[in-house]
C-alpha cells in the first residue's frame, strides 16, 4: 500500500489534481458480469458535488464521469475499469498568489518539503477534490456489495458541540438535512453554530459515523490484514481526518471488562448474536456478523477567511488572507468519500477471504 | 498488506501461536551494515514480557530471542533477519475447558467462522504473544532510527478516568510506574483504581500515547500512503485497540478552524516552524518537522474472572468463568507494541522516500 | 504483482480496451522534477503505431497520447501521472462475425473460461493495443534512465531462419531496416522470406534481443527480486512471447563451466570487469556492471488469413478464416515494448536499491 | 515481489545462509484445513539434499524440517506455517580462503557492489541452500494442488548434447536415473559425459523440463498476472537459470502462423480441447485446460577445480582454484525446486482467481 494505489485484490490507482485536466481511477480486480454504468457511477459523485447548499462552496462543478474501458454491452468484463471526471470550471487565477505562501493547516509546506516544488492551483494533488477518484471507485464496490446484501452509509454525526441523538437518527433524515445529520434537531442547531461560524470567516468540525450493515461473519485476516485496522487506515487516508474509533472507541478508557465484553447468545434462527455490540461488529479483526460502526474526526476547513500569521517559500514572516471558494465544513460533502473508502477496503477482504478453508476451494474449484 | 506480512520495502513476517512451538518473525528489506545482536532485541522483549509488576499475569515467560540469519560477524547483510522465540512455560491444560467456548470479547468465534476451527490454545494466533513478532521486528526498526535522529517514546496516558496531565510528565518517570504513566500521581491513582477492579475480578481501560521526534520533514506520500494513515492503521492492528487519533485527534470536533490551524514561523536557525501541533506533525499525511503524536485506545482485558454469558461451538448458551493467568490490564506492556508499529511504520516510509525527487536519486546513483 | 498492476515503487496501472473509448496508463511513484512532455511520450507510441510499413497492418491509429495528471510546468510532481490515448480508428463491424468463434492461437476461449464472456471487438484486452499503456509508462522510465546513464535498445535479431550476425549489426540500422533487424543483409532476406509467408496468408515468429548498457553494479535483490527473474518475468507478459533468456541463454546447456565462468580483471581505470559476459551483466540476480543481454521469442501472429478448424462458443466445430487487418510479425512493433518492460523493470529495481546499506541511508537523511 | 518475499495471496517469505544458524521460510496465506506434517515436507526436502549420488556434493546435510506453527491437530489453521532446517554439517574453514576473492561465475563481486561486505560462507544467502525455503513452501502448495487434481511433475531432460526422447520418457524413469532423466538411454550416455567432465575438474549444463497437468482452465489475469509470465519470473529465480520457456519456446522463432497455431476441437465428452499443444497449454496468458509445458536452461555449476583467472577485493588480479565440496551438475537436485516454484505460482493464481466473476462470488458468500 503506497502512494495512490490502494488494495490487494481489488485494487484502485487514483490520480489528477484539482486544476489539471481532470481526475480519475483505474480499477485493477473488479470481477466479471457487474451491471454497471455511469449512471451507478454519477449517483456517488454527486453526493460529493459542492454548490448544493450554501455551506458548500460555492463554485459550479460538473464532475461528470465517463467510463473509458472494462465494461462492454452493459457488464464488468474483469479487466481494468478507468474512470474520468474532466476539471471544467477550476480558475487558475484565484490561486496565483498563494503560489508562494505556505497556508496553515494545508500541505503546502510538506508538499515543498518532499518533492522540491509543488502545484500549488487548488492545492494540486492534496486538494479535496482528489476524492474524486475514491468515490467512483467506491461505487463500483457498493454494486458489489449491493449484490451480497451488505450495505453501507455514513453521515454526519456530530458538528462542532452538536451530537446527534441515537435514538432521533434515521435513515430517512440524512438526506434531508443540508449537513446530512439524520437528526434533525440537532441538525438545524448545527447550522445555526455553523453559520456564526461563517460569519466569523471561521470554518467547524466534527464526526462522521458509517454503519455496514449485512457482513457476514469470517471476513478479515489476523494480523496486520485485521479488518478493523484496514478499515481504520484506509478512512484515516481522507484529507482532514485525525481520528478513527470503531464500536466503543475511545469510550473503552473509562470501561471496565465487565462493561465492554459483548455477551453471546443464540437467536431464534439458531444463529449466534451478542447482546450488545461495543464490539463495533470486529472481534481480533474478524466481523462478527453484527453491523460494524465507525468514527472518523474531521478538523476544521482549514481555508478559513481570516488573517493567518506564515511564512513564505523565501522564510518571510507574513501574514496571508485566503480567497477563493472553500467550504465551512467539511463532514457532509466527505460522508460519501467515507461510505468510498468502507466499500473498497470491505470488497477487499472478501475477495482475499475466498480463499481461507481447503473444503471451499475445493467446492468452488471441483464441483 | 494482508495477513500477517507486512510493509512495503521494509517487510515483516510475523508468525507464530501462544502454545505452539514458539513465535517469530522475519525482517525482509533490512539494509546492510547495522550492527546487530540479540541483546538488541532482547531489551524491547523485555519490556513486554509478563511477570514483572502484580498487574500483568504471572505466567513466567522467557521470550529469550535467538537471531537465526541476516546478520554476519556483527553487522546486518541485508539479507532477510530471522528471529526467533521459543515458547517454554506454556500450560496448555489451563485453556482445554474453554476449547469448545466462545469468551465474550474474544476472537474465539470470529476464528471458528471464518477458518472452521481454531488453535484454542492460549488464544492461538489471536493471543497478545502474537506482538513478540512485531517487537522484535520493530527493535531492528529502531536500530535504524537510532542511527537518522528519530526517537520514538511510547507511555500509557490514562487509566479509567486518571489522565496524566501534560506539565507533570516526566519521560524518566515511565519506567518508575509500574503502569507506564509518566505522571506519577496519576500512576498511584491508577493503581488504587486498577486494585479495585482487579478486587471485582475485572479489567480496565486507558490510551496509549506515542512521540516521535526527531522527524525530517517530507516524509509520507499521499494519498493512501499517507504517514498518519499508515500510523493509524498499523497501530490499530493491534490486539484491543479501538480508536487512534493524531495531534488534536477527536479533539478537531469541536474546534474552528482559526483554533486548529497551526501558523508558520521561522526560527532562530532560519528554519520553518509551527507555532502550535494540533496537527500532531502531519500535515496532507507528509511529515512537517515537528514532533508526530498519536493516541490509542485500548480496551478492557476481555478475559476476566467472573461468570459471563454466552454460547459454546454445539450453540448451547452457558455460563463461563475464565481461569487461567491474564493481565488486569493492557497499556503498560501494550506501550513497547506501539513504538513497534510506529518504527516499523516510520522506516518503511523512509525508505519508500527516497525516490521522491529525481535530483536526490541522481545524486545518489551519479555520485 | 497482479492483473493491470506492475512495479514495487515505480508502479504502473494500465487500461483498455482495442475497441473501448481508449487505453491508457497511470504512473504511480515517478520522482519529482523530471522535465516531460506528451513529445517525450510519442516518439515511442510511433515506434509501435501500425501503418508504416507493409509489414505492418495497414490499420490508420493515430495514437496520439494526453498527459492528464502529475505534469507542472513542465516537471513531474512527483504524484501519479494519467496518460490517455484515444481510440479512433477502430472498426466494430470487422470483428461481429468472430464474436462467437474460439480462433486458434488467441485467448477468446480462455477468457470465456475464466469471465464467461468477453468483449470481442478487436481482442479486447488481450490484443497488442494493450501494450500502448506499457510503452507509455516505459517512455517516462526512460527519461529517468536516461538521467543516471542508463540505455535502452532492443531490435529484431531473427525472423525464421535469418539471424543477424554480431559483427554486423550497427545501432544505426535499426531504423533503416522496415523489420528493425541492425543487420541490413539479414534484414532483406528476412523480408524475402515475410513476404513469401504474407503471400500464402501466413505469418512468421522470431526473436528480440534487448542491450541495457551503463548499469551500476549492484542493482537487484536476492532472492525473488533477481533482477534477471523481474525482466524475465515481466518481458514475458507481452503478448506472443513464449520463452526469454539472458547472457547464454538456452546455449548454457551445452556449455562446460569452464567455458561458461566469465573471468574477472582489472581495467585500465581499476575497475572490476569480466573478461567475456556470458553472464549477460548479471550474477546472482544482481547487476555486475556489464551490459545486460536479454532475448525474447515472439511466436507468428496468430490472425492468419487462412482457413482453420476451431470450434465456436455453441460447442460447434467450425471453419474459420480471418479477416480483419493483422500484422504478418510482431517483432518490428514488439522491438519498444520490449524496451518498455526493460526500461519499467530496472528504474524499479533501482528505486527499491537505495535503501540496501545503512551508510547510503544515512547519507541521503542526515547530510 | 522483492526480496526474500513471494506471492500476492499464498505468499512466502524465505530466509537463511548457507552457514547460518539454518534456512527455513514462512508460508502466510495457506487455507484451513488441510493435513499437514513435517513427513509431507521432509520427502521434496529429500529430493534436494545432496549426498545421494557420486554426482552431487557428498558433504553430508540432514536438512531435516521442523514445523514451528500454523498446523494445530494434524490441520493447517489458516495462520502463518513457519518451517526450519538447521544447519548441522557446514564447515565454515572450508571457505575462509575465498573470503576475498571474486569467484567467476559466482555473486561475490555483486554482493559486495550491491551491500559493501557479504557474509562469504558457503556463498551465504546466494548459496543453493537458499532453495531449501522454495521446497518446503512448494511442499504446501503440492498438498493443496493435489486436492484439486493437479499435478507436477518436472525431470532433467536435457544435460550437455544428450536430450531426453519424448517416446522414451517415461515418469516411473526419474527417480531410476541418478541424473532424475526419464529417458534411461540418454541418461546413461549423460552419465559418461558428466565423468568426463568430472574427471577434467569442470561442470555440466542443461535444461529441465516441467510438466503442469490437471490445470482447470482460466487461471491467470492478463496483462502482467499472466500465468506463463509468473511462471516464467518465479522459475527464472531460480539461481544458475538463464532462459526459460514455454510450449514451442524458441522453436516459435522458425515456426509460421499456420505450423504454430494450435486448432480447437470437441472431445467425446463436449470439452474444448486442442489438437496440438504449441501453446504450452496457456493462451492469452490463461490456462487452457491442457498441459502446461516448461523447459528451464541451467548454467554448468560455477564451482569447478580448475585454476581461473579472477581478481580479489583488493583490486588484485590472481588465480583461484575453488576447494570445497560442490556439485559438478545442477539438475538433478534442481528438479524438485522447479517444481516448486511452478506450484507456489499455479496456487496464488488459483487463489487469485476466485474472485474473477461476479456470479461465482454470490455463489460462495450467499449459498
Amino acid at each position: 500500500m503506497a502512494g495512490s494505489i490502494l488494495g490487494e485484490i481489488f485494487k484502485i490507482s487514483t490520480w489528477g489534481e484539482s486544476h489539471g485536466a481532470g481526475l480519475g481511477v483505474v480499477v485493477d480486480g473488479c470481477p466479471a458480469g457487474i451491471s454497471l454504468d455511469e449512471a451507478d457511477i454519477q449517483v456517488f459523485l454527486d453526493k460529493r458535488k459542492p454548490g448544493e447548499t450554501k455551506y458548500s462552496t460555492p463554485r459550479k462543478e460538473e464532475d461528470k464521469v465517463t467510463i473509458l474501458s472494462g465494461v462492454f454491452e452493459g457488464k464488468t468484463t474483469g479487466t481494468p475499469i478507468s474512470m474520468l471526471v474532466e476539471n471544467t470550471s477550476q480558475k487558475s487565477k484565484d490561486y496565483s498568489e498563494i503560489a508562494k505562501v505556505y497556508r496553515p493547516g494545508h500541505a503546502d509546506y510538506t508538499f515543498d518539503a518532499k518533492y522540491g516544488f509543488r502545484d500549488y492551483r487548488g492545492g494540486g494533488r492534496s486538494s479535496g477534490r482528489e476524492t474524486i477518484g475514491r468515490v467512483a471507485a467506491g461505487a463500483v464496490a457498493m454494486k458489489i456489495l449491493e449484490q451480497l446484501g451488505i450495505h453501507i452509509t455514513a453521515y454526519t454525526k456530530q458538528i462542532g458541540p452538536f451530537v446527534c441523538r441515537k435514538e432521533m437518527m434515521k435513515p430517512e433524515n440524512i438526506e434531508k438535512s443540508p449537513l446530512r445529520m439524520p437528526d434533525l434537531d440537532r441538525s438545524e442547531e448545527a447550522e445555526g453554530y455553523l453559520t456564526d461560524k461563517m460569519n466569523e470567516h471561521d470554518s467547524v468540525g466534527g464526526i462522521v459515523e458509517c454503519v455496514i450493515s449485512g457482513m457476514p461473519a469470517g471476513v478479515g485476516e489476523p494480523v496486520f490484514g485485521k479488518l478493523d485496522a484496514l478499515l481504520a487506515g484506509n478512512v484515516f487516508s481522507i484529507g482532514a481526518v485525525k481520528g478513527v474509533e470503531i464500536g466503543a472507541g475511545f469510550g473503552v478508557a473509562e470501561k471496565s471488562g465487565s462493561e465492554n465484553n459483548d455477551e453471546f447468545y443464540m437467536d431464534a434462527f439458531g444463529n449466534i448474536r451478542k447482546a450488545t455490540n461495543f464490539a463495533g461488529g470486529i472481534l481480533g479483526g474478524i466481523s462478527d456478523g453484527d453491523d460494524i460502526v465507525l468514527r472518523a474526526a474531521f478538523k476544521p476547513t482549514p481555508s478559513i477567511f481570516r488573517s493567518q500569521k506564515t511564512v513564505n517559500t523565501q522564510g518571510e514572516e507574513i501574514e496571508v488572507r485566503i480567497k477563493g471558494r472553500h467550504d465551512p465544513v467539511i463532514m457532509p460533502r466527505a460522508v460519501v468519500v467515507v461510505e468510498a473508502m468502507a466499500a473498497l477496503t470491505v470488497v477487499d477482504r472478501l475477495f482475499v477471504g475466498m480463499s481461507s478453508r481447503m473444503d471451499k476451494i475445493k467446492e468452488f474449484y471441483m464441483d
